[in-house]
């Protein structure tokens, strides 16, 4: 029998939309590695019955484990800890080591900030450190604690340093955590560590699934639906796995988790996509394709010690610098990146990126020769081994009938000199033309550092190539695009 | 009484994390437009029992309305419509009108991907077909149709013409929409058209709210907190007002709703605001300092018709492209951004931005003078009106004890030469710092275009001007910073 969660996010600015939840995604992933089952994340307001009503709906669910993030805080507002304790049948008692402690913290910041008031810090304080009570505390990452509260018919058991086997129905452990993400995550990692014995046995239940990843890029997502029956048909035992596909800035991502003893059937569907999709399957190992360009330049994947990092330049016009911004993300990109132009303006293509300018009045500024030689001056006027060009038009104005809005060129020349030049017609709004054009750099990138290369100069348009780069975006059913 | 709603997000893929929900969000904000209430959000996976025990909580709350989102593609695994319709006690029937319809969108998906299979075409069709009885279809966007359902108890009324004038409780009316945001917004706004009484009854029964925002930059949450303490102490009726207010990137957001009578409420509250905070408000209208950026650049406002739109350049190293990015966000950005440099590299700063090599000899890539250099390159090597310069540590590595992780300068040169030049100490992991460093900049680009100006070349550090530029950023409490 599965241990399976529920999660609770509370906030009237994440509800109203306004703020992305960033808890609800992070705890999700934190369950699923140790392979509790999560039922479904509700958010809410900061209204204590709305807050009152997600926990009787969970538990109506026979969940094992609540999550709550949020509403911790030292004003009389922040009620998530009464209204937990109030649903698993518990007093409110103040900890007074908690209380020291927390002051302790508050103090420097009265320091800096002598226009606090003293009363309102110290009720404040009073406040946070007033917890339900059995229940274990978490100690603050901020000011505020957060709390295990076991089962009600648990806290007898616990005291006697005895763990149920499995909480009543309808009574799960809550575990209540503050709001913002620098807080909730360690303090998450603590309360696994926890001596929580509530907690605990529920962890202790779970079984680890194992979760792999595969990532394509170039096909419809309905490719996949098919190679999943095609897998069925030729006997790979899929209703083992639980597969999921989604399609998220133009990549279909397959997420397998199954128990240890499929492991077998997981190779044999791997096998089968693998079979498939040869040309698109770009990731067995959950790597990203930021992650494998970042290792090519580095030369650690495949390792090449007989050689330095190779190092990049971009110059990207539509994109308006979002390429160069995603190769700086990673951390020590400043090995391998030396420099990014945002060649916006006609002028700063010819003097930053040193395009002929006949060639813009020639083509226009979109246009493969431009595209080409915005890549060839990256590569020498920006002093990368290997030079990336952008140039397309993101919208919402500036198409016409021969260069519609979401046509880009995209155009990679490797430390040789030769490349890969494709260009690609992207659906979408002004932002999703931009992002989605960033992935298809970032796939041609990839492929000229594994050595692909365009047969000869002039060759290298729309339709050329395998894969098509996502040239097949266009092609869109029902299924197609998931909420991203 | 407030007319209050509930929404269901379904997709494995957005519970587990993987995919991030954007329909939740949006359609909070379309209801909030409507003057509806949003009691909670709901994520759940594909599963069918967690959907239906996701509508049966929703109906526990005795909501007027509830929408949900996904689940409605041709393969028999989409089973959103079908159980909806369980739980509004209708059965399903197949539209043969709409059946035709669809087939008319599949038809040339079928012509460009002759491998698709005729059969489990005609299937998906037929399934997409078939609809909750009494029903009101909402045509397909993509190749799914979205439905609203009427409460089991209206179903005979809405055959007469009539219309209950409120649902009982416990049966909502559910309105069932797609998944792809590209087509859930369309169809969302059709539903609020539809001659669907069920739906039309809820929206004319609810009351719309005025909604206004204030934003502030430079000082910590608690000011906020203190403020609104203050108005009430001065009689303004704060509880005639929904106020909610977070940290946001750095910046304060505080959102109020309010009924049309409490205007004048309004207008006190916004007073005591900008009495307090008249240095850190900086929008009163909910623009954003990006669009007040460009406004401020196209000369648009305030109106000054005298000048042509005014062009930045940028010369940003830590944020590794993320500022120009950001101001070409907008549609018309090629007006009035020239070119950005993300000069990563030394041999970049000197090459691109004309940085003197003994300047980052001296004193570092990370210093006052580099920064200004920076600024001053790309006013004249990049050739903008205002010049930009970014120069900091966005860590992990990279830090000192005199150049800790985080310390980020900022300059920005107006188009007489003159303008502010700060340095910042930022908190967070180096995704943090980038993005906080952007929007410290985009907020000193908005000083400048406005007028201000250090007071002399040499006084521009820490601690120098007012506001602060957000280098107060460091002083946290327990609440300052909300999910994001």
């Amino acid at each position: 029998m599965s241990v399976c969660a529920g999660i609770i996010v509370t906030g009237t600015e994440v509800l109203s939309g306004r703020v992305r939840d960033r808890n609800g995604p992070w705890l999700a992933e934190q369950l699923a590695g140790l392979g509790i089952d999560l039922a479904c994340t509700t958010i809410v307001g900061d209204r204590p019955d709305d807050i009152e009503r997600a926990l009787r709906c969970m538990a109506s669910q026979d969940l094992d484990l609540v999550l709550t993030s949020g509403g911790l805080g030292p004003t009389a507002d922040d009620l998530t800890a009464e209204i937990v304790a109030r649903f698993q049948g518990c007093g409110m008692v103040l900890d007074k080591g908690l209380e020291e402690r927390i002051q302790a913290i508050v103090e420097p910041l009265r320091e800096r900030m002598p226009n606090l008031d003293p009363q309102a810090l110290e009720l404040g304080t009073r406040k946070q450190a007033t917890i339900p009570e059995g229940a274990t505390v978490l100690e603050p990452v901020g000011t505020a604690p957060g709390f295990v509260v076991p089962p009600v018919e648990e806290r007898g058991a616990i005291v006697g340093k005895m763990v149920l086997e499995r909480a009543l129905p309808g009574h799960p452990t809550v575990v209540v955590l503050p709001g913002p993400p620098r807080e909730l995550q360690p303090m998450w990692r603590a309360a696994v560590q926890a001596p929580a014995p509530a907690l605990q046995a529920v962890i202790a239940r779970a079984s680890v699934f194992e979760q792999r990843t595969l990532r394509l890029f170039g096909i419809p997502e309905s490719e996949i639906a098919q190679t999943l029956r095609d897998a069925q048909n030729q006997g790979v035992a899929l209703e083992r796995l639980e597969i999921t596909t989604c399609l998220k800035r133009g990549e279909i991502e397959v997420v397998t988790r199954y128990p240890p003893d499929a492991a077998g059937v997981y190779e044999a569907f791997a096998r089968v996509v693998r079979a498939r999709h040869e040309d698109t399957l770009f990731s067995t190992d959950g790597t990203t394709v930021d992650e494998q360009v970042a290792a090519l330049l580095r030369g650690s994947h495949p390792p090449d010690e007989s050689r330095p990092p190779l190092t990049i330049a971009v110059a990207e016009s539509c994109t308006g610098g979002e390429l160069t911004a995603r190769l700086t993300g990673p951390a020590g990109a400043s090995e391998y990146v030396v420099a990014g132009a945002v060649v916006y303006s006609n002028e700063a293509k010819v003097s930053l990126a040193g395009v002929d300018r006949g060639l813009i009045e020639r083509y226009g500024a979109v246009s493969e020769p431009v595209c080409r030689a915005l890549a060839e001056g990256a590569r020498t006027r920006l002093g990368g081994d290997v030079g990336v060009g952008i140039t397309g038009i993101a919208g919402p104005g500036g198409g016409s009938e021969r260069k519609p809005v979401g046509l880009v060129w995209l155009s990679v020349a490797g430390p040789d000199g030769a490349g890969l030049t494709r260009s690609v017609h992207l659906p979408g709004g002004r932002a999703d033309v931009r992002d989605r054009a960033t992935t298809v750099a970032l796939h041609l990138i990839r492929r000229v550092l594994l050595g692909e290369r365009d047969a000869g100069p002039g060759l290298g348009g729309v339709g050329t190539g395998r894969g098509g780069a996502g040239t097949r975006e266009g092609l869109r059913n029902g299924r197609a695009e998931k909420s991203e």
